[in-house]
Parts: C-alpha cells; structure tokens; sequence
C-alpha cells in the first residue's frame, strides 16, 4: 500500500523548498499537480530540474478557474465533480505505489489539496510536508521583517468588498493581502481609505526570476492575480 | 568581504528546513544563534547533526528574558546594547568570512534576528533565508488545513490584553496566537467569551519529538511559551 504525499514547494525558488519535500519529488514514481488548463502550471515549474527519469505526472487540469463566479452554484458543482475525480484517482495509485503531489507555499494555507485531503480521509493514508509560504517569499524580497514585537498579522483576500478590506487594513498593525488581479482598483481605494496606501509594498514572483518589488504608489497597469500586497508592522524594537 | 547569511530554520524538524539553509550550515565556518543563558538553545539544537567539523560556534545569550518586562525602559537599554554588541561582532567576522545565524521558523516573523538586520544596515551584506513558519508547523500537525476560500487569517500574541485578544478572535476566521505561557487563562477567557474556546487547538513542539496537540478545552496544567493556539477556518469548500 503507498501513500499521498502532499509535497509543499515553497515560495517558488526551487531551493526553498525542504529537505523533506525535495526528497520526496527527487524519489517519486508518480506526481500530480494542479494546473489551468493549456499551461505548464507552476507548481511543475518548480520542479523542473528535481524529476526523477521515468516519473509518471499526473496534471490535474481545473475545469474553470475565473470563467464563472465562486458565488455560481455551477461553480461549485463542477469544482466538487473534479476533486471527486481525483480523490478517486490518486486512491487508486495508492494501492500499489505512492504519489506526490506538488503544491506551492505550504498546503494547508489556501492550498487546492485540501479539497483533496477531507476527500481521502478514511481512504487513503496522507502526508502533508509543510512549505515556506508564498507571503514568506514576498515579505523577504520586500527585506523588512513584516512583524515586530507583539504586532498583530491580518491575511485577508483582496476579494473581499472595499468595505471589509478598509476595515481589516485600519484594524491591524501588519497586512498580507493575497488574490490581487483585477481586485487591484479596490484594494487601492481600501488602503487609501484606511491612511496605509503609502505604506504598501507590491510583490510579483517572490523569489522567482522576473520578481519585482514596488511600493504600490508606483505600480501602474495590471497586476497577477498571485502577486501580493504588503504592509509592514512598526512594532516594539530594542 | 564575507556576508551574514541569516538561515531560517523552519518549526523544529530538521528535515523542514530548506534546501538552501541546509546547504548553509553544512558549509559555514562560523555559525551565531540565540539562546537563553545556561540552555543548550533550541536553534543550535535542530542543526545537531549537521554542524560540520570545526564550525566557529557564538552563542548569543539574551541578557534578560522575563525576568524584566518589557514596558520598563530598562529591559529596552540592555537588550538594545546586546543587539547592539552582536551587530558588531558580526560586523567584525564579515570582514574576512561569512557567518551564518541560524533562527528558527521565519526570520521576519517576529525573529530576533531584525534587530540585528536592522543595525546591520550599510555596515555588512546581508542575506535572509526564509523558513517554514512555526505556526505552519503547528497547523500541519493539527491535520486540517488553517484556512479556506476567503477566510480571513489572524495571528496575534497571547501578551495583548483580554479585551484585545477577545476582539481578535471574534473579528476573524482563522486565528493564531503565539507566545502563550502563562497568558494562558487569559487566553482561555477571551476564547470563550468570543464563542470559540471549544473550536481550539494547543500544539506543543510542533514537528519536534514530543510534538503534542490538544484541543484547549482538554489541556490541563502550564503550557510553555513556544506553544501555539489556534482555531481553524471554516471558510468555503467545494
């Protein structure tokens, strides 16, 4: 009998992954990974140079990814329909070998395995090998510390409404801000709105080649949909 | 001309740390880590098997821990000479070799090495390797992922004020606090007063041999101060 193995990868930068996670992938005979469909998908980007010869990858393709609102019930029906799909699938691979699955950042933070992982509880043994976090990568590049003392962290999506988003900004001494995209316009307003827009930092592919840091007065045009926004704490320091 | 390479060391296991700070200690000539007076420090304790021959150890020993609290001006001076002292010494190694500084979890999550990044400013170059956080390596070890869909995530230390800390748990989805120890009934009185003493999770030395984890309603007796709490989100799932 094997076992999933649910391989955090990271902020990107290959080295960044663990000890552990980058021995499971160097080993593996099956891997699987999440990607939209028609791209090469980042998580099998990562891994590029680390594959063993002879793997068997398992790409598993979104059937919609902004196409249609979370809020559309349809979303979710065909989202259950695919995570049905592959519970099933990889419980099949394990009942002769293991499968890693390759996830960015650390997998039990907004990951798409854990959709996965409630699925194969009672059916499949599973192991989560955590990951450095994608805000990790950014607060790094940005090189302040995004805490100090006793501040306090809020992590909120930038799919939240103006509102909710003005309120976090204003509550909090320290703030991630993940999903940006199109949400960009409204998370400008927020931040203004809360007295931080000059505080924001915008990270573009933390530790990856192409990364870009910018205070986000000076981002114009579009933005990724996975690029974060950042505003440090300035708490307690000695 | 050498570097300060500060290697984050991740929650305890040594196989989480990362490729690249693994790569580090197994190489350095000189390593510098924190640690409380008269402890072996538990930093210089996850890099045991890995410190090669003839490392240049320095122990940085804190001056002062609890024994003073932090709001009296005097626990400020002697920590700000310390810090002050090390930047130097460090300083003084970079100028023929590297010196590695090994910190655990993430270093700008609340790391004890910024106050030294940040006397180190224009005086020697310095590299940060990030690390997994420790509160990832506590809610990995819980099973269930943090958060989901759009939840929103706090984490907040167990020194604010009850008020404060019941605040904190009402107004978020998911939530972490650190720095527990004997904040502890506080800690418990919040929860409960926010409805969410029951939806609770202690972690003791996660990832580490002895790792523990309870729900809060069933912990009886001291807790150490590197614990974690947390409450999971319950955001959308398709």
């Amino acid at each position: 009998m094997g076992k999933v193995i649910c391989a955090g990868l990271g902020p990107g930068d290959p080295e960044l992954m663990s000890v552990k996670s980058h021995r499971a992938i160097a080993s593996a005979r099956h891997v699987a990974y999440f990607r939209k469909a028609g791209r090469k998908g980042q998580a099998r980007a990562i891994v590029d140079d680390l594959l063993p010869k002879g793997v068997q990858e398992h790409a598993m393709e979104y059937p919609v990814t902004t196409e249609i609102h979370f809020s559309d019930p349809e979303y979710n029906r065909i989202l259950s329909a695919f995570y049905d799909d592959w519970a099933d699938r990889l419980e099949e691979i394990t009942r002769t070998e293991d499968v890693v699955v390759l996830c960015e950042g650390d997998p039990f933070l907004y990951g798409s395995f854990m959709h996965l992982h409630s699925r194969l509880q009672g059916r499949a043994e599973v192991e989560i090998i955590p990951g450095i976090t994608g805000m990790s990568g950014c607060w790094t590049a940005t090189d302040q510390p995004i805490t100090w003392g006793d501040d306090v962290l809020t992590v909120a999506m930038a799919t939240l409404s103006e509102e909710e988003l003005t309120e976090r900004a204003k509550g909090t001494d320290a703030l991630v801000v993940m999903k940006i995209g199109r949400n960009l316009p409204k998370l400008r307003r927020a931040l203004a709105t809360a007295g931080k827009l000059d505080d924001a930092w915008l990270v573009e592919r933390g530790t990856m080649p192409g990364q870009t840091v910018q205070k986000l007065t000076e981002v114009t045009g579009d933005v990724p949909y996975f690029s974060i926004v950042l505003v440090h704490g300035q708490g307690r320091r000695p």
